[in-house]
């Protein structure tokens, strides 16, 4: 499938480069390839130049915004969450497109820890679909650090990913490249209309709550239920 | 120790049970303690009249909330999030007390799901603490149904319960609470501060929504990490 990452951070490149890896057609769109890839400082999160890391993933083009539209039957939302309506915008109409939207809606603003710049009675993934109605949203993977998105077995035993959508073909879609991640079809759990959204975007406070207690980012949450055993 | 819980509904009723059990001098607070064990009527959520109940549990005085608040070295908030303020100014000025607060701010006033009447920048547990500034408020056990709150073996293998707070003493006499309901000391996460309440009150819609899509209500969350064997 071709498949356009929209953002350069952590979270964009390693889904990118496992999704290439699984034989997908993967470019990553940004506002300006070059200016991008003259940046010779690490990222604000402390990820290397894209450049260095470009040298290693040569396979997948730094394209624009635009172009990244037209290259993607699926588009992934990589981006900051208080930036993605604009950068999706610039990315194209997205009709009849999958918008795989893997962003939180964090606010750092105020200082750490972040708000939530959208909650409780919508959320970034709603706002997404009523920005383009005739794009198909599928909210997943936000509810964990980038490192376990894209290797979920560094992590013993059972832990989960949801997803949440209005159109059953896009979750299924997705749900396959989710397996193609590493994520085994019993642990998606699919939380139902893209209005779950909000549910999976509030939880950021929680994750990363536990994420200063536990001093670690290498976790995620496991449903416990009766029926499977210990 | 002396322990009031306030609120007669099922998280009322299993932790006033399953504490006295535990050797504990309880006795349950509501608002008119005779109209109370008048109503022959389920509660809304179905649970059966509290004579019913408090037939079975004759250890337990029914006592108004001033009576509640003399008698409680510790007080536990089990009444609706959204009338908790009220329900605990009633209860007494809280001084020097530790109110154990398992609430969750749920506004069912726009049908379901509900939202939550506060969330993002301040939490019910933040309120408590801030309108009664000489208690020593802890946030806990409210991220699961009441069955799990006080049988966690019902479930098998790890999973969590959540502590916050601001007074560590505090914390450490709900943390001894929570074992004596069954919680192994290990799986008791400290998440810091009252103001992580708000990350366990904001992981509602989350909770809700797994419910939904399970069908049941009978799970709880495990944080997985590299350390703990599968």
């Amino acid at each position: 499938m071709k498949i356009s990452v929209i953002g350069t951070g952590n979270v964009g490149r390693v889904l990118a480069a496992k999704i290439a890896q699984a034989g997908h057609a993967v470019v990553i769109g940004t506002r300006d390839p070059e200016a991008t890839l003259a940046r010779t400082e690490p990222s604000p999160t402390g990820a290397p130049p894209i450049a260095t890391w470009h040298a290693e993933h040569r396979n997948i083009a730094l394209v624009t915004l635009p172009e990244a539209g037209d290259h993607g039957e699926l588009i992934i939302n990589a981006t900051a969450g208080t930036g993605s309506l604009a950068a999706l915008h610039a990315t194209g109409p997205h009709d009849g497109k999958i918008i795989m939207d893997v962003a939180n809606p964090l606010d750092y603003s105020h200082g750490f820890p972040p708000r939530l710049s959208v909650c409780n009675t919508d959320s970034l993934g709603e706002q997404i679909q009523r920005e383009f109605p005739a794009a198909r949203v599928v909210k997943t993977l936000n509810t964990m650090n980038h490192m376990v998105m894209v290797d979920p077995g560094r992590l013993p035993g059972l832990h989960n990913v949801f997803t949440a959508g209005d159109d059953a073909g896009a979750k299924a879609t997705v749900a396959g490249l989710l397996q193609q991640l590493g994520w085994p079809v019993k642990d998606i759990l699919d939380l139902g209309g893209i209005q779950s959204a909000r549910g999976m975007e509030m939880f950021l406070p929680l994750w990363l709550d536990i994420l200063q207690s536990l001093g670690s980012w290498d976790f995620n949450i496991r449903i416990v239920r009766p029926e499977q055993p210990g």
